[in-house]
């Protein structure tokens, strides 16, 4: 960064150790957690894919990934987080290479053109709004199904996918059976599932999952599992590597 | 055991480390091995339980959970594995427990009772007849999907099971999303999963499932993955105490 940033009200700068890489992000809106970090790191990419992120919020995934991608379409329904995107694109001098568009994912066609990516992010709303006490204000819909549903997001990656092209998805496993069936609606398969467990002994509270579109059904790749922290609360050393290279 | 034990040709006797009990194989058919254990294992039982066991072999799973369930109904295609299955029976003085029924649960109406069951388990042929070079003889049937199919399998379980019933599996994690969608398709959701890892570092390559009859697919619930063997390839704690208690 060679200029100096200017905050306003209610916001925040963070670096993402990433060669200077920073994100602003807003201290009463969904800031960006360990999830995100996580599933940016989840995909090999060999630097010419096209792009979709499914809800940006303040852009973190594509700032991430973009040394990785040949471009990227960056899609966020909260104008507050949109407009933040597009502010974080531009401090970090990646205006060629992310595009942010504020908009709904449930109308793909006025936001992107179908069938013509690589790969599509997406770190979407993990409960359904039936369940648990709604969070109030706009942090809601980044964590519950109020403005997409788990349908609505598979829907959206399968408008824009290619015939062979990869959904990667952070969720929460208690999911994992209703997100086998939305995908399969869709024409899409899990092909790699890894589980993030907060401890060896602790049972998994994440799935990072890559899905492909047009394939069979058979054939699900497992990983081991990612452990968050060792016996004694310190990061694994898999994590630490994971943010040493991204965060 | 009181009495002695008369072994044939081509048969070996085991002891399954839990009061005594013993079991006859045959060195030229299929013999269990830790999946069995392991599923045997799984599912926390009342005592009260009628259940169950498709394929049941030389009758592993009956004598291992014997203790825990009221009635078992153990069924076998292989008559030579059946033959087994009912000698075990008896030379463990079980016969008041468990009746072993020789045929093919792809036709369930002449093996079992519609809607009685509690609890089914399976330790099905794992690999569909098109993949991997086939093992000859009739050790093949018990690997691979020669005599039933997953489908069959999960049939015959929502054929015996009662509403709220549970289906308690071992299966490989690559079949994963089919699992899902062939339970799916019978009314049957996973409703517990656990990973088995070989080591920490390993993908699983074994999984324990528990789905239940007539419930909603929301809700998986996840276990840690089970470790078999630490860095230095020894069993953990948690190996040596399931086969402490049942092997």
């Amino acid at each position: 960064m060679s200029e100096m940033v200017q905050l306003r009200p209610n916001e925040r700068l963070d670096d993402l150790c990433m060669g200077g890489r920073q994100i602003i992000q807003r201290t009463d809106e969904f800031c960006f957690s360990m999830d995100a970090v996580l599933l940016a790191h989840f995909l090999h990419m060999t630097g010419r894919e096209h792009v979709l992120d499914l809800g940006t919020g303040t852009g973190v995934i594509p700032l991430l990934i973009a040394d990785r991608a040949r471009e990227i379409t960056a899609v966020e329904l909260n104008p507050v987080q949109a407009e933040l995107a597009a502010r974080n694109v531009r401090m970090n001098n990646l205006t060629d290479k992310i595009s942010v568009r504020e908009g709904d994912y449930r109308d793909p066609p006025a936001l992107f053109a179908c069938g013509e990516y690589d790969l599509v992010f997406s770190n979407p709303p993990y409960r359904p709004v039936t369940s648990g006490a709604l969070s109030v204000g706009a942090r809601a819909a980044a964590r519950h199904e109020i403005t997409a549903t788990l349908a609505d997001t598979v829907r959206a990656a399968a408008y824009a996918l290619k015939h062979g092209g990869r959904l990667a998805m952070v969720h929460l496993p208690e999911r994992l059976g209703e997100i086998v069936l939305a995908l399969h609606a869709e024409g899409l398969a899990v092909k790699r599932l890894r589980m993030v467990q907060p401890r060896a002994d602790k049972a998994p509270n994440l799935m990072l999952i890559e899905a492909v579109k047009g394939t069979a059904l058979a054939g699900m790749r497992h990983e081991p599992a990612l452990i968050v922290r060792d016996a004694k609360g310190r990061y694994t050393e898999e994590i630490r590597s994971i943010y040493g290279q991204e965060m």
